[in-house]
């Protein structure tokens, strides 16, 4: 019987990695294959996760602690799967989400002021049990993904350097290996891309990496441009 | 090797059970002992918990639904174990909490709107490694505890004739069940003790669930009290 539930995927990377960029081509993709999409990122996407996100990014939270400050993300993420991730997927929607349970793991674990017990269950908490189809990992080095980042706020007018040079190097590649180390455990969820090349090469990666988990759902519903090359490579 | 660790007991219970009075006869006996004592509750108690209880009482977080609400009551929890209860503890003190973990068990359980799994991972977060070396739960049948808890606010010229009215006796009758089936599974850290006899009668058997935790404790530090005799039946 094919699927109705749609695929959760999600993108996760260092800055500059060009999360947002690929997760565009891949909904251009799957909509052209007359899939629904729904693209969200975090934290935010609900609007209890935006009211939680305002605290948090006003700074209140986190003269509180990392403690607080990680439950406050943890009831972002939850507010999120539980009123807009899961009635997509259950609608038979494909949701794309910049960022997920990956980027806490990560950000908040690498600080290593939380122990990995606390972690895990907030985790379970947060998802809710729906955890990702699917997580992209655009890897890129730390100092070609920050001169990217760089260029493209500069390009856009905004003045960022302190941005860049508040965390050094240092920090972003042990980010980075802790992305890395994820996809090592976790194979059958994770695929990790080189993020180095270009947009094109990347994003027939990315498509490659989603099309075998299509193969459940009944092929292109709105017939039109169920024959087009996408040039996949 | 005495302990030098403090005490963590918690208090529980239905409206009118008589918790904070109970609370303030056990506090007046470790006093007299030589413990420092510190009493608190639930929720707030600390600064970051107090913000949380701002945003509950608000009834902001309840248009976000149930799952928002128990993630922002494991935050305030969080917060209140990290900068409060275990600071404490780790001094020596012997901590008293009005409501703690099984409230949440009870009322937030009750309801069914969560899952088990999910409160049993967030309660693991919230308490965050400090579990209740002692929990008293004071038992009054819901229709005993409304009526003295009602009487109560209108001896103090509260006039609350509606919160009586809105949740109704067989809710709470439920919860008190929801106590006494906690007692039941872990007796070990549960007492439960009859909360419709008279205030010195259950401060006895209050003390007397107490008295077999202080054993380890080196006696009566300030010896100006060791001796005398505190009416323990």
């Amino acid at each position: 019987m094919p699927k109705t539930r749609g695929l959760f995927i999600t993108f996760e990377g260092g800055e500059g990695a060009g999360k947002s960029t690929q997760i565009r081509h891949l909904a251009d993709r799957l909509s052209r294959r007359g899939f629904e999409v729904l693209v969200t990122r975090e934290p935010g996407g609900s609007s209890g996760a935006e009211a939680v996100r305002h605290v948090l990014l006003s700074g209140a939270a986190q003269s509180y602690g990392t403690g607080m400050e990680a439950l406050l993300f943890a009831a972002a993420r939850n507010d999120h799967v539980r009123h807009v991730i899961r009635p997509a997927l259950e609608r038979g929607t494909m949701v794309l989400c910049d960022r997920f349970m990956d980027s806490s793991r990560v950000y908040q674990g690498v600080s290593g002021e939380l122990s990995a017990d606390f972690l895990g269950h907030l985790e379970r908490v947060a998802i809710d049990g729906t955890p990702p189809d699917l997580t992209i990992i655009l890897d890129i080095p730390a100092a070609a993904g920050l001169a990217r980042a760089q260029a493209r706020a500069i390009a856009a007018g905004v003045e960022t350097p302190d941005r860049y040079e508040r965390e050094n190097i240092a920090v972003h590649e042990t980010r980075r290996q802790a992305f890395l180390d994820i996809a090592n455990r976790e194979p059958q969820r994770c695929r990790v891309i080189d993020a180095t090349r270009d947009e094109s090469t990347i994003a027939g990666d990315v498509m490659a990496a989603v099309t075998p988990l299509l193969a459940d759902y009944p092929s292109a519903e709105s017939g039109a441009e169920g024959g087009e090359t996408e040039g996949v490579s």
